[in-house]
């Protein structure tokens, strides 16, 4: 017997949330309910506001509130620097290390046949385009080190053309890891970039 | 930087839901955002609904958004028979059993001295009147098996007078439950309590 519908209907609700099975909804509404009311009101115009005005940047597709975001309005950013990520959320890990001080691009994903997703559905023409008329002498491809992250390198560095230089992140060891539990083609990788050691 | 004060807003409202720390917060922001707006603002609308409307019942304190709760109201239930629990999750746990057809009384916790719960604080005078008034046959005190639970349920034995009988859940090795996964205490419990087989 379901004593509350409502309470039935918030916790159905939570599951959007990835992560989130019946029984942490189940936790989370009773949570709210009991001890938190406030916040979860919050929470609620929270959802709401940022649902409602946050949108893809009409430059760099970021997620933001202003049209264009903060970092392509940022005229101290190096215009000739741009790195492509596949998401929003690369862009905060990388602004985060404070080291890149040039613009970005956000593809929608990666390719994926897989799973529909095509140069079209990544928005790949859009970067190609926006390399043509900014011209950038650096263009940084900082997506994941997969199979769909080297297909959609591979396509990117085929589709542009023109004086731009194309990176990549740089492949090895992860800072702080051990040696053992690095995979093969990681330390092959490692070992053909080994790099001086300068203090 | 930070690219969007709204998203950042969104992350920390996240974090009000428990178990959701930083990391979370920002994958769930991130996914609502990019792939499920629709179902974020569902979220959004039901969080204040069930906020708004679900209080406690007037009668059983059980979480509910009518007054009395439909478990109060319901005539079909056996009014002699009373179960305690300490949150209103217990009851949706017990009504899934389908075996309980009694009513509820659910405490505000358990008496915890060291989180400043006493049985004021859970509302025990208020159960107390309840049996006083409504003189059940039978009162199952549902409790964890925890200190917390044990002291609560001394507290409510040594309150209650009068002719309700007062049980408890039975103690034993869990359902499924490998002998040498199982505590001494427990082992113990259930040696004591053993029962014959029928068929």
């Amino acid at each position: 017997m379901s004593v509350s519908p409502l309470l039935t209907r918030l916790e159905k609700a939570l599951r959007c949330l990835p992560g989130v099975g019946p029984r942490s909804a189940s936790r989370m509404a009773l949570h709210l309910l009991e001890r938190d009311r406030e916040r979860g009101l919050h929470l609620a115009e929270m959802l709401s506001q940022a649902l409602e005005h946050i949108e893809h940047c009409e430059i760099c597709s970021n997620l933001t509130e202003t049209q264009p975001c903060p970092i392509c309005q940022d005229v101290s950013r190096d215009p000739s620097l741009l790195c492509v990520v596949s998401s929003p959320g690369d862009i905060l890990t990388i602004e985060q290390s404070g080291l890149f001080k040039g613009r970005y691009h956000c593809l929608s994903g990666l390719l994926s046949p897989l799973e529909g997703l095509g140069p079209k559905e990544i928005g790949l023409s859009e970067l190609v385009q926006r390399i043509h008329n900014e011209k950038p002498v650096e263009c940084l491809i900082a997506l994941a080190s997969t199979v769909e992250g080297e297909a959609t390198t591979h396509q990117i560095v085929a589709s542009i053309s023109g004086p731009t230089r194309v990176t990549r992140l740089a492949q090895g060891v992860p800072v702080g890891g051990e040696l053992d539990h690095i995979d093969v083609s990681t330390l092959s990788q490692a070992l053909t970039s080994r790099t001086e050691i300068k203090f």
